[in-house]
């Protein structure tokens, strides 16, 4: 008998890798999967891919729905977080893939979301200073956006070891369609991003603020790209140096900052990251120059953005809530070719 | 502490996704992983997606490598599994994804395939009648051709069964890259198979006389087509009805043939197999009609050609030989979107 | 100054690519450019790769706006031609992309399509024996679908030839996504169609008339793949051989068919079809073999969907219509890779 | 009859598409297509999409294959050009699409390539203030570097109208994989680049001295990745501004850099490039924007690299240098979907 957990908004994309996580996961049962416009609909309607859950029908995300679970995923569209929580039994603990409570500052959230700020949660990326345990020791977690872990991985330890300027940060970073969400837009069409890669979004990116805090960067220009292929991201970050750190000194940075870490892989020197080698899993492989030219620090990292970009990260913060091996249920192993 | 087990051939793809399979798999044990022209490169140097394996070596491909190994696994070019085989210690059991020991007639090897023919071992399909206990019962399995699965599991039952008849059957495959394999060929390159989905080997290719001797279809035309994914098979197979079975009855056939297989699911009536939603699994998705005006059964199959086509197949015939749970380390959930 | 003309529904991706060929047509004005739900768009707007339309707005699909046009494309929903060419002014010349005027028995028609049955006019396969004249002498035009195209070329000389039985054929075809057309459904997502093949329809598209007319078929199975590319039919077509031909007797009647097309290459013994070949082009490649051990003759052919496959065609029927060069502003050249 | 040309190199993608380019140019006759280890087979062997070539053969690439040739694209591997035209007859044109003869200062060319420099060309970028005469006057012309093109086009005007600081410039720019050529290397196979995004030769990447030079750029990070895709380029640029020039005044610098360009388009403002609307084409899309939080302008531009980047470019300065109109054979309208 696992943990008995549920996902309410299970009929998107994260929620459908929550799902498949949970499955295949030693530690926790999935008591309830909600969806609201998917009410009624069994789960492998909306996700053909869940063989397992064959026969299990999507519920209406209502609060009585959650009554057996311990722990709760929220991946529901930004905005619809809060209240949900606030509907749960006492003790009942949450995970929320939204965006609702990761921002500090409200005025952050103002500016790129509307409705009102819901207030900030323990934010869930372990890997951060001080963030196992924070997250161990929560009963609400926000989980990460998927661009903020794939640049903050890179880029957090370099501001906080002081070899890398805050004041001038430049993030390009490639994503896959999964990011963009399942509503079936004209221009997210496969006749339309097939063959192409395009900007969006430039300087104007929601996850912008959520960079910065995590990062403790200063000033970041922030271009997201649509790739074509359905899950990955691959950033890449670059700052300009402070004091006269080389190259190897950056790497030892990155080196020690997750020598331990069992989801963060920094590869061999002069091997660059590739989104492939992270698909369907928790892992993120990073790499790191400096371009002595250029004067700049290059580092790039490649996740699954369905993975340690969202319900993967979930999973794992939940295993830290729950006193589960943190990687129960996760693997830094990609599904590659 | 699990069963040890080693690879022979590791550094392609179907050797790769063998690893991938073994270090998540809670009863197996990796103790030697080998390939000829990659002895001495780290694993993740073939298979960057690995990171669990970083630090691992890939062994040279003799058979003092496998002194620890309790089963191997052979992922070897065709008509290098005999040798190999006969010179591990005895009472070691084999598993050869090779087509070396698939054929029971010799003519049918020699028409495709160069050198000795090296004589059938029991044939690793256990969703075959009578095939799960011979797995079991065996020290030697010869595991099946990719395109060989996508074509028996829904077409098999209905000969047996005498409903399709077995003189006049057409299957169209299309199958992704990795399925052509790991040497770079110009014909593979990224630029060539975008946006393309070509013919070839059209009615000569070397699985189909195994699929004739698993199928039972005495008459065959079989059609292999390239797509622009990298895993993947999507087998169209067409047979003439025999007498007035309809298309429920023909669908009862597929339904009793795999009510009680954890890998096998027929799909809801009018509900088509997707390839991407068996990307990364052992699964395999059903479906099946009657054209009445054409005269025609029509059954359609998805796997992953790497997965029940090949490493999740001999996975599973592994768990079989050892007594394992025959799911174990396996999954029928697919990895998408 | 060229033959003015006019596309009516252009906002689809037939209808873009009618706007493509028109504007690198040397013959051919475009006057006026339409879509009921898109105007007042602009042109670039809807098709942004249309980069010398720039500043050419999309205006409504009313029979006035039609009045300079001395040759109309349709490119609307199935079933909306008639009533708009009823409103045409006299002697202003048609081609219609669209399914209406195809089908010479209303059955076939009332079985596929809902509506009332518009009539035959003259159909639009240059290649058929006493077509091109046909078309040439014609006001009316009903342009081929895209499946029949690719599933005819190959075919119908085979049957007219009396080498192929119209008894006993099977046609499976995979289709790029535009051939899906541009409404945004939730399947056709980039996240959903990438990594996947699928089958659909399968015995009950509604072009399975229409090869049975073009090609003298009497039981066609037709099963229609999707396939993860923009553009691109390869159709795999198998029937059984009548009479003693062999390999090369049939090839040689291909060969004769279309020794003088421009559009259509039997290509050298051993080579087979490539959509990509044929990506941007109105070309068709072609590549037949009997595979004797089946008994059944086997042929491929490839067709660019939007070019040899709709827009294409049209204007090729357009270029006769109008007494043009029959291949001016078109080509057999595909863009690849 | 056309002026007669020839290519050097044709078995490449580059070489392939300026046979497609010539094939449908309406002032250009081909006299030859040269290939060293491709000489004698057929060029529709090598490019099976040039269906209009069919029967043509490659010849060796020797001095008296040109004879006839009035011009000769050299689309040879990097320093073999300057030993090739220096044997052509004297008064043939040469444009050249390799980096021999595209860089001033030969430690750049050291740095980054082996072999003698063989000294500057014209440069082949038309839209440069001053080229298109220069080359219009030329008998020997260096086209462009693929990334060049894409970066150069945003950036140059900026750097020159003052508005962006030469000293701060940061380019990350996704090829297709076309762009890494026809070598079957085992990280180009289909299987690999598909589902993945990755950087590599970060900060070390030969176009790099070639963007400085052309666009004025003093310190330029450069990081180009490789897409899933078969063509295109999307460059992301950044720079700081200089002085106080808002977003309505840098865009503003572009506008009237390319009001009269036939090739190049300053989007409506808000929408940002498509690679897959300039596939096929000669075309580039741009936008730019200021991210005044980052203090950073952001421009991004999309081109086909075998296209704009490569052999339209090359038509496009062949043009010039015939007296043809610049125009001829080339479009600014992509293949989309």
């Amino acid at each position: 008998m696992g943990v008995r957990v549920a996902v309410a908004g299970a009929s998107g994309y994260a929620g459908g890798e929550l799902l498949r996580l949970i499955a295949g996961h030693p530690g926790l049962d999935l008591v309830a999967a909600t969806g609201d416009s998917s009410a009624g609909r069994a789960v492998t309607d909306l996700h053909p891919h869940l063989a397992t859950l064959a026969g299990v029908p999507l519920r209406p995300t209502a609060p009585e729905e959650f009554a057996d679970a311990e722990l709760v995923f929220l991946a529901l569209p930004h905005g619809h977080s809060a209240a949900l929580a606030a509907a749960l039994p006492a003790g009942v603990k949450v995970v929320d893939l939204g965006a609702d409570h990761r921002l500090v500052d409200p005025a952050d959230w103002h500016r790129y979301y509307p409705g009102e700020h819901a207030g900030r949660w323990t934010y869930g990326l372990p890997e951060l200073p001080g963030q196992r345990a924070a997250i161990a020791a929560a009963d609400r977690v926000a989980a990460t956006g998927c661009y903020v872990v794939a640049s903050t991985l890179p880029l957090a330890p370099l501001i906080a070891a002081g070899v890398a300027d805050p004041d001038d940060v430049v993030v390009v970073a490639a994503s896959g369609t999964s990011g963009a969400g399942r509503s079936p837009k004209p221009h997210l069409l496969g006749s339309e991003v097939l063959n192409d890669v395009s900007a969006y979004k430039v300087g104007t990116h929601q996850h912008t603020p959520e960079i910065k805090q995590a990062t403790g960067a200063r000033s970041l220009s922030f271009t997201p790209l649509l790739a074509p292929m359905p899950r990955g991201i691959l950033a890449t970050v670059t700052a300009r140096p402070t004091g006269t750190a080389g190259a190897g000194e950056v790497r030892q940075v990155l080196a020690e900052a997750y020598a331990d870490e069992p989801f963060v892989s920094l590869l061999p020197d002069g091997t660059w990251p590739h989104t492939a080698a992270t698909f369907g899993s928790n892992g993120c492989q990073l790499q790191i120059t400096i371009d002595a030219d250029a004067g700049r620090i290059v580092a790039v990292s490649a996740i699954d953005n369905l993975g340690k970009g969202a319900a993967g990260q979930a999973v794992q913060c939940a295993n830290l809530m729950l006193g589960l091996p943190e990687t129960a249920g996760l693997t830094a192993n990609g599904v590659a070719p």
